[in-house]
């Protein structure tokens, strides 16, 4: 199996893709909240990249998520802490969301053969999944406006380990997914404190969501995989 | 002191270099072979983007290096093993080298206010270089071709730790320099061997370069820092 690992999503080429199970990574904070909210009983999240297609999409029984500059969008039910998501309120729901970063990666790999939304929060689920539909790997980290995120690396670097682990092989990767390896076997004891050093762990601290980052930074806590079929992440 | 890492010449932005010091890391093998050069008494290294420019270029004294696709280019004097330039034959004489990623990368720093060469062999030379030009610094990994390398990272990660020991304070890195400083932690104890298992170290080793990735493997084999100086490498 061949797994490689793009540092942000303005690094894909547009046939990097085919014949691939993608898996997209935002750990802050939008796979981590679209894996909250389909554990938490909504139907499905359809990620889309603006606000206008967010309000024109919406059905009458749907709710509206998402962010802009980390902040919810004025009319919008949800913002995109995973906590905002922890509610019956969901229950049965479809939820459009919109991010600034996460739902952009998740649009950019729609020609794949599989897209899967990974985060620290269902890594060993999303590995096993991956192995199960036999394709080769491409890890998309989200990255935050066209930089690298060093979460998602640390995800990336995660998520090859539970490959490894899953399949009993070491999965051959590209020299950057080699070093995401490296870079998340020095940090796996101490993940929270790391992800709170990165550039999104100390602009979410600041402004009140230091909270939302530990929560991000749990190994596991749920064992589901959203997968993208017509447009909607659903369970797997 | 901020200290950001580049992860290959492709992602260089124009105004990324203004009133830095850059250094230039390309392990496999064109700043690992200008280092050697220089500790072997050549007086400067021109580094040059083409074949055309490196013999436009040569004086009648000058000595012509560089590859393409690893091998030596047909009536030069040397190809890009540092190997070669081991040699009295270099004595005092300039060097004008062409190589396919290591020039490419000391010409994108051209705007800087200085630019370094970095690598393994030299690590702790530079970061006590750096921190006298008392700029901030950005450290340019070459890549392979527009893709990241992973030798140049793990150089990266210990640059950043050695700047940390000269400066006595932790510098502040963007997260893909944090990154590299958790991989080069990780990989520190087995340098060669990681170094063997990125895609160039297997390159090379295949096409009988195995003891080039060893040699430039090494940590501080020299004490010396190559710095830019009208279009040419010399001795900081």
């Amino acid at each position: 199996m061949q797994v490689d690992v793009i540092s942000s999503v303005i690094e894909v080429r547009s046939d990097d893709f085919v014949q691939k199970t993608v898996i997209a990574i935002d750990v802050l904070r939008a796979t981590s909240t679209i894996v909250t909210a389909l554990a938490h009983g909504c139907s499905s999240v359809v990620p889309v990249e603006t606000v206008n297609q967010a309000k024109q999409l919406q059905l009458p029984e749907d709710l509206l998520g998402g962010e802009r500059f980390c902040k919810k969008i004025a009319g919008f039910h949800f913002g995109n802490s995973p906590f905002e998501y922890m509610t019956p309120d969901i229950a049965g729901k479809r939820i459009v969301l919109t991010t600034t970063n996460g739902t952009r990666a998740i649009q950019k790999a729609q020609r794949a053969s599989h897209v899967l939304a990974g985060s620290l929060l269902n890594a060993s689920a999303c590995a096993r999944a991956a192995v199960a539909l036999k394709r080769d790997v491409v890890i998309l980290c989200a990255g935050t406006q066209d930089e690298f995120s060093l979460e998602d690396g640390l995800c990336a670097g995660l998520l090859i380990r539970k490959l490894e682990d899953v399949s009993n092989e070491c999965p051959e990767t590209n020299d950057f997914g080699a070093a995401m390896r490296l870079a998340y076997d020095s940090a796996s004891d101490r993940l929270e404190e790391t992800l709170l050093q990165g550039s999104n762990g100390k602009r979410l601290s600041k402004i009140g969501y230091r909270e939302d980052v530990s929560f991000c930074s749990q190994i596991d806590r749920f064992d589901l995989v959203p997968i993208l079929r017509d447009q909607a992440m659903i369970r797997f």
